[in-house]
């Protein structure tokens, strides 16, 4: 409903826990706001593999006797943003296939941009394929390795693909991550009473209690089994390109990710933004619930007051039924609403983390000055998005981004703002912690820089 | 899961509008945190009168062809929060009867004192009870009345009845909102196309673009019907009781209740604790989302740093399924993650809006200092609660209540917190606009003195 | 789907058993024939009563958990077919309420010829109703009486009240059976292990392994409780009424109805058919299911060969999707379909056992000639059916039965049969006990004789 | 819940017709006696495949938009039975998969005989499943393929496999038919409003309404595209192997198999069991409702008078609570109960169609006896079953089978009939039509003489 660039993926493992299959559904539970169309796991119990999946929310798709089908003290789980129609179900992941390296469950969070090409190989070398996602070339590969050891398989997929990945397999014996060259998605470690874990972001970690450890490392694959964990690199070091979205807009605010919490990096590109694009306003509006701490960053910065200004209604379910006759900006009101007594008569600056076709924007700056604001002056964390993502994020055609073809000023002219301005890409950087050396990001839907070439635009979804 | 007072409904009420049922689904949606247990609708279309009724949310219940079976141009509907167990689906609103005033459905906002009582003589009289809640008495009470006008039976029937109600009765004809002498409970009036629409808050009109009008008034009975809208006074003006806890908790921040911004009372709440309970700390963090306005509020009076320093997961569903092996504070963690960044080191003071039975605020502070606080200093918008509501609130027994029994201090040491201080009960009503004359609110829950007496303490259930 | 006559319930009760409501899952399995729309079960623990009813079958309803909630050693059931639409989940049986006599359960098989006119008046007096069934009227009767035990209350309620009715009741403490004083529909006692049970039709008892005691006693109340049981009777003698249609269509063969086997009339009723109607054929075909007996019995009385030649498909759900262009005679193809090479070249004899609209008889006989039969002879094994019925059985107004206007050999034209015989009332009534004792039976479908009169057709829907 | 063999499979298609998927549906439901675990449909609009899978009965799984969403003028369709537990749903057919032969569905009934081997085969070149069921080998040979059309492709694959399938594809352009080289598994032809359809059994063309042309014959391809009908024989022509135990208890008497009817056979098998085994009894009762035909023939050859003592319960749902206390024969009791009246003091002839493990003839023995038999004399419509199927029927083991290791006199005392006599497998066959060379029939599990010898005994499932 609303106008943003969704994620498409969290992914969470553990092994060697006697409660593993509540712990993955705990986990994913906390990687919820990573991907809301389906979710599933998949455990171990040294026999044989077990698998359970479902459309919709975490909350609805387990029960006490589907989590109790989950046998066994290794699990991996999935939750994934899926486009709507009818391969939504066979797409839902984790994947299970049982193939000559035995029984094989995935889990992928990224986006590979030679899958197509590989995927074509792949057919016209008698491979079948039952859905849609490239995630699924990823396992004819290893299905097809002559390789001995699972390890030795999935490197030697690998070594064929290009892209954006971090993945957790798991076989009878182990869970198994591996993050690509660049480490483009978020994969960390943790312990758990002695078991790893692993997750996309470390909010998942808080929950269940576990110690964050470390990142899984760009280009590393870590192996955990009964002997402990052991780790090798399997593609030379690369220039690191984390996405820097990110800490712009996807992950939680409580979460690390790439060694460096979100909240603080949210927080300095208010700041930031407040320095770069200053205003003469006075109250200071996020729009929830992704730009609150980019908004307290630009209050604390511009001495300008924080309000919370439009409240979010969280109820909100999957599908709705509209009115007949319409109700103006309806797709914000049903999830947005201004607070008319702070807004009217003010100068209000409204703090968000982008603007993707730009009629979300519109609206919002319509309600707020319905509301009574004498003035409406837009800011947003982060640049001019105006290249689409080829690594795992769901974003719209470049024809489709209004930053890609209008000027700040027509943008502005077109949400009918007082004012717009956007965070500098430096200054984006910098926020981020370029200068601590944290992150050497990619920023190619600002930039069009893309780190890793592709063939082709991929036709195949993306996981 | 959080120790909080519930709030047991929300109503509305839609008549002469071509998509009422619509509208009232809509409303519904905006009032869905007055009650997330049940909601119900029914429709009027002239000749008789239409019901979809259901457990869960206004999201899951209602789909296209349950919305389409609600025939007509006038709709009531209700979300409710009801106890758990088998009475739930039958006690689920709107109730709907046929009776010597033909067809009435009923949505009810409050409590009744001597409904138990009543409830006695009606069956004594032979009347037969479907329901266990409060409600169904009223019916009985207008089915036996020989007054000739469905008004003038509604009169009679509330004339025997004491206690907090803000009612909306359909027939085919009409639909009569009626609200206690007291005005216990909010109930506000507002057009939409010309047609006269009734809700519980002003935040519901808001979604549907309706133009707030006025509160119904105190012992007003309002009809809505053919020749536009009629009112009269049911009973002798009296000392209004407004709930302030609406105020303090229960509405939506960007509704309107008795005649005030909600989210002006909170940031006033918030300013004149910290007046009141000054304290030296680094940041002020909100337990969100209910403390967030306080918070801003106590911020911009310290002059302290407002931090989001609390994540809330918004995901989580009504179930949930725990790892067998405990996790600590993990009724709390389910739903709020500190970002651990923010609060290194720091001294905080966390606001929030009230301490029920002190072993939720136990958990977060604990939960703050685990994050590495300095110190932890809880403040509360509003006095210590120490009476059960017997006029529409879920609270529990005096008992339960950890301010009933224990000072202050031994609070304090209770939720192991650095200092702990309450808004007075002065500041409360003042911060609510007592002083602009806009309140003459009903704090029973901070004083124990009950405006309205009652027999003996009821056992019917609440709406 | 079909052109049946429609019985509208089975009810079943159990006194002291330790598996009440397993037992009465049970028996109301047995009794799902009388009604597939709605079922529920009420049990009673000592202190309170537990209630689950739903929609659909017995198999779909009930689960491990619903039972497990219905506690205690006593329990009532019903099997309902209910008119489409709104009212469907409000009407489901049993009824349960609160009322002077404490908490009360109701099943009802039958229907009150003057609900109506009570029902106003009680309306008049000041009671609500929340169904549009007749049964509701028994309980607010027994509401208002001023009888200090619940069986003067049952009785004095059932003073006024005249038509057909088999009711058992449940309180805390007792089972309560009453059969009107015609005895117009069935009811029996039984026992399971010294507990005593109650069941519209002895297949119940035989599911359970119960044994058959005795009928209920046309105008007799039976109380279970546990000092034992307690027979009054609470009307004077009157001429019995049972419905013949129990006998001809409704109760399932292997029952024992009105003291007799119904597979026996159902023989009995098929050899008379030949005695009177004879015909020169050469097979002898049912429509199934109902008609295998009578066919069985004309073909051993007219030594003509019986053969299987239509066979039915039992997986027919409740929702069909008719595909868009039509298919001839579909409504009976998606249950019949004809062996067309017993048929071929043959001349049949197709035994049914009613022709109400003759829309269907139509369909089947042209697909019975379309499988080649060189001649089509139908036999009805009961007398044109001209008149609706009023106790209990659902029925089309008379203008609909096609007996009622048109001579047998109109219809015969009308559902182009080569020949059309119907059993004559005489025979009926032999077929079915009446020379031996065992009947004195309602015929008024087949006469129009009503032996209890009523003031004007019910409005309200019958239980 | 009964003692029976269980049929695992039927398979529909249709091409060319505007109304596919809707035919399609009507088809399964009239193959539902074929498996009732799951059941699927796909359908072709020319530029892509849709599918619509789920677990249940037909009715159930269908609704009107899930037809709508299966668009298209071509279709086939798959109901099956399926073992317990978690595999159930990813083994639903139709598989669906694109490869390089393009997108491609598969229905398909009977069994791989080396289905095992060929899958470690293909697993070790690199093959991945992800079902357990033997179809999805069939898939990857024919994507592994090199073959130009996809005839070749489909034929080349066959021609690695042995064993019983009659298989139905879709391609985006056509419907491709085929059956094994000795045709264990019937696969029929018919013509509806100009397109050609095909069905396991031809009642499926009797309820839609669509002409029966003739048999897919053994070991032909049957292509069905927009030029008309193409046909090619795949393989050598063989001695055909038809499964004999379609006739005796499979299919729908309604049913043309084989070139046969199956009433016909199963008439016939009743009266040629009266000439072998005869018996002085009173009444011949079949086991419905698959004994029905036998015993009618049995009766007629026997001239012993046919009643149908046995009542079937039609209602009994695929889940059932069972009470904790044993009720005696429980099993049986839920879908049977006798006609006490027909049988008390009766010598009974039960006809059956066949004992597999003992269990269940052993407990309707009793309970006819416990109503009363004089006597009880079984007969069994064919010879005892000593073998398990590995061509597409569910069998148990062969130690599991009472036949395998006991003697017929052993049986009786186990099952404590009166007397036990089977059919002869001369005169089984010769009842099904062998003298007329209409059958040559695979009776391997009469025999233990398998026509397609096996390398090992199949571990993975059939379809």
């Amino acid at each position: 409903m609303f106008d943003k660039f969704r994620e498409e993926c969290g992914v969470f493992g553990v092994f060697g826990h006697r409660e593993a299959s509540r712990i993955a559904y705990l986990g994913l539970y906390a990687l919820q706001h990573r991907g809301q169309e389906s979710a599933g796991i998949v455990s171990s119990d040294g026999s044989g593999l077990h698998s359970e999946t479902g459309m919709g929310h975490v909350a609805d798709i387990f029960d006490q006797s589907r989590l109790e089908h989950l046998k066994g003290e290794s699990a991996i789980g999935h939750t994934r943003y899926s486009t709507a129609g009818e391969s939504a179900s066979k797409n839902a992941q984790p994947l299970v296939v049982s193939c000559s390296q035995g029984d094989l469950g995935l889990c992928h969070n990224g986006n590979l941009i030679n899958a197509l090409q590989v995927r074509h190989q792949l057919e016209k070398a008698g491979s079948i394929f039952q859905s849609t996602t490239d995630s699924e070339v990823i396992l004819h590969l290893i299905a097809r390795s002559r390789q001995e050891t699972i390890e030795d398989a999935i490197q030697e997929a690998l070594s064929q693909l290009t892209g954006a990945y971090s993945l957790i397999f798991l076989t009878r014996e182990k869970v198994i991550a591996v993050r690509d060259p660049r480490g483009f998605r978020p994969l960390n470690l943790g312990w758990l009473d002695g078991s790893p874990v692993l997750a996309s972001e470390t909010c998942a970690f808080d929950l269940i209690e576990a110690r964050f450890d470390r990142e899984v490392a760009p280009g590393e694959m870590l192996t955990l089994f009964k002997g402990g964990t052991r780790s090798r690199q399997i593609s030379p070091p690369q220039s690191p390109s984390f996405c820097v979205f990110e800490h712009v807009y996807f992950s939680r605010p409580d979460s690390h990710i790439f060694g460096r919490s979100v909240y603080e990096s949210r927080h300095l590109l208010g700041r930031t933004l407040a320095q770069e694009q200053p205003v003469e306003a006075d109250i200071v509006v996020p729009v929830p619930d992704s730009g609150v701490a980019a908004a307290i960053g630009f209050s604390h910065e511009s001495r300008i007051q924080f309000e919370f200004g439009l409240i979010r209604n969280h109820y909100v379910g999957r599908t709705f039924i509209e009115p007949k006759q319409s109700i103006r900006h309806f797709g914000v009101k049903i999830k947005l609403n201004p607070v008319a007594e702070l807004i009217q008569g003010q100068r209000v600056v409204l703090v968000d983390d982008s603007i993707v076709r730009g009629t979300t924007s519109r609206k919002i700056v319509k309600m707020v000055r319905d509301a009574g604001a004498l003035e409406v002056h837009v800011r947003i964390s982060c640049p001019p998005t105006i290249s689409p993502c080829f690594y795992g994020v769901d974003t719209p055609t470049k024809r489709e981004l209004i930053a890609s073809s209008h000027s700040v000023e027509e943008i502005r002219k077109y949400i009918k703002a007082d004012s717009l301005g956007y965070l500098s890409h430096e200054g984006m950087l910098r926020s981020c912690g370029v200068e601590q050396g944290q992150g050497h990001f990619c920023s190619a839907c600002y930039t069009g820089d893309y780190p890793v070439p592709f063939p082709q635009m991929s036709a195949v979804e993306t996981a």
